[in-house]
């Protein structure tokens, strides 16, 4: 049920980073509900998380911990976010980091936790701690595509991206996993990613890659305004490959651009797998007086579920994208500068239909599973891009039988 | 399909107002999709109308005559909502008025044109036309249920509510009719009501009637966070009783909370039939710092594609809600002192699960038609309300299908 996503294949080995995924029974049996990167002594690592002020508990460690120390591993879990339990969930948190520490002979502080599914349940420690030297055991070089599919929940395409480049005569590897299917809005969502470089990266740039990237990918992204108490991506950079790219160097920028590049094909992956996602849409808001305003628009129509609906239904519907414009907080919006298009079909122009529309052109348009919805709202020259997807009966479906 | 929701039965008649609908066969044949109210000479009228800067025609034409004349009648179509029609939509909606006018003997900026329906096609004259002669000899004082039954479009259930109260030994009459079931959020929605009252009411008065009816009512529900181009809601105060209630007067008080409760059971009906709605819920935010974060923890609850699904699952997802508490923007929340309650079951206390809590009892609570969520924010004094419906299969099949 996903958009033109097809399962990752050869996702480049980084340098530097092994990882692993097992069955651990965590609340279902016989699926992959365990992850683990480990990466070498000394790698870099940027981290941004949910700004829901419900902070899962494995948040509120992982943040202490990158407080202390560099982390040597990252531990994924699904089943159960260990959100909502206070005290408890932190202890359970840091127990697993203890446990994993134990095996991999590192500091617990050395350790981030990650967990995502349920909320408000109790994590199971007993699944996981026996499931820990498997898990170790099993890690490879090679894992990443096996590591994406042990982070999934709903989940149906294990999403994972890379690009190799050249610098200096050696080859650098940029390769990254994500989850997320619902609960998914821009600033963050219930949304895993975990991005690695085998450069070395000065840990202050290293911070500015993660942002940039992320404010070019994940934060433009949009299932169903919902976000999570467990959101994080975190950016490694080992330092194996043997080069160091620093802000400023020549090679900075095409580190940044294929960083990027794998952030946002995670990204639109997560869209494409949306809960019951049967169009990937991009909406591009163009002639904005200011980046707000843009991305104002650009929300009202992401999130509108009369739009969303309409694309599901593969209908022209094009009054509904006029009126979600419309209410979209620009008090001083002039209703004869707006133009809409759906691909190449001019829908609306000057607020209304345009004269050369046709209903025929605009069922053309609808009808293909990746549509662009162009809103020019001729105030300036600001624009933004932001990627949704249509809101159909398999959305209900899951989310109202998610626990059962 | 709806929650809680029977047909009006005894609407009582309000002196100075008859009404009446036909099927003038506008979109679909044999539906009433054409309703009249007609008022008599001297009646005072306030009106408010949609924020959305795609104001549909009608409601231009509406505002202009407001500006010349007290109306005297109110023209509803349903079909097309004549939106995003440009100047030949205010063309037809005038010239609505003009043929009204021409039947009735009145000025035709003595009419008030509504449409609600389809955006952005141009709204059939012919159909509307031919209609009005039967139209209007079919006016007659009790013909308020036949009215809200002709102004219905997603609506399962005509709309209608009245209160008789006595001042100064005479019976003063407060009923109202109301239409919307999807494109419905606070501040106006897709949404027309109009209420009458027999009483005598200075305009400035009853300016302050409306807004205050209207704050406690209509901007308190949501069935989708989607607004309309359309939406309005009409005051009327004919005099016909012979009874003049001014704000201070003994009487004021009294008319105040008829004309409130009025506005309320309409408002809380558009959400019992809010498309595909299975369960009527209703948000009490409590112990907030100031107004507005009540609000903005209601609406963030109110709009979550995923609460909603889980309340159509019967599902105690409560992660869910605290996630939604969560993410609604008060920056300095404290996760320990927010408390939810569904009905009388405490669910959440200090942030995290209550220890009382048992999901049967949660359970037992999602399993009512009718939930109150209760949620203290533990921060000070302000507290707020909203009433909103849960996501299903229905929402998607009515919008996915609507133009079909």
């Amino acid at each position: 049920l996903s958009v033109g996503l097809n399962p990752p294949s050869s996702i480049a080995a980084v340098a530097g980073v092994r990882l692993a995924s097992v069955a651990a029974g965590i609340r279902k049996p016989d699926r992959h509900d365990l992850a683990l990167l480990v990466v070498t002594p000394g790698t870099e690592c940027a981290a941004v998380f949910t700004r829901n002020r419900f902070r899962a508990a494995p948040v509120e460690v992982a943040l202490a911990h990158l407080e202390t120390a560099k982390p040597r591993a990252l531990l994924i879990n699904t089943g159960y976010a260990n959100a909502g339990t206070g005290e408890a969930g932190r202890r359970d948190a840091r127990a697993c980091c203890e446990a994993l520490a134990a095996e991999l002979d590192c500091r617990p502080e050395e350790v981030l936790p990650f967990s995502t599914g349920v909320i408000g349940e109790p994590l199971p420690l007993a699944p996981i701690r026996a499931a820990l030297p498997g898990l170790v055991g099993a890690l490879r070089g090679e894992g990443w595509v096996e590591a994406a599919g042990g982070i999934m929940t709903t989940d149906t395409v294990p999403k994972a991206a890379s690009r190799r480049i050249e610098i200096e005569g050696r080859t650098v590897s940029v390769s990254g996993i994500a989850k997320g299917a619902g609960m998914i809005r821009p600033d963050m969502a219930t949304m895993l990613a975990f991005v690695a470089t085998d450069a070395a990266v000065p840990a202050a740039d290293l911070e500015a890659l993660l942002h940039e990237a992320v404010g070019q990918s994940f934060n433009r992204i949009s299932v169903d305004g919902d976000t999570s108490t467990s959101d994080a991506c975190c950016v490694l950079a080992t330092g194996a490959a043997g080069v160091t790219v620093a802000a400023g160097s020549r090679a900075w920028e095409r580190l940044r651009r294929s960083l990027t590049e794998v952030c946002v094909e995670l990204a639109q992956a997560i869209v494409r797998d949306g809960e019951g996602a049967t169009k990937f849409i991009t909406i591009r808001v163009e002639e904005a007086a200011g980046a707000a305003e843009a991305r104002a628009v650009a929300d009202a129509v992401a999130h509108s579920p009369l739009v969303k609906t309409a694309f599901y239904a593969s209908d022209p519907n094009w009054g509904r994208i006029l009126a979600a414009v419309g209410r979209a907080g620009i008090d001083d919006l002039e209703i004869t500068g707006v133009r809409i298009a759906l691909n190449d079909v001019v829908i609306v122009s000057h607020g209304g239909r345009d004269p050369s529309y046709t209903e025929d052109a605009g069922q053309r348009a609808m009808d293909a599973d990746e549509i662009t919805v162009r809103i020019g709202l001729g105030r300036g020259r600001e624009s933004t891009v932001l990627w949704t997807c249509d809101l159909s009966h398999g959305y209900v479906t899951i989310n109202a039988e998610y626990r059962t």
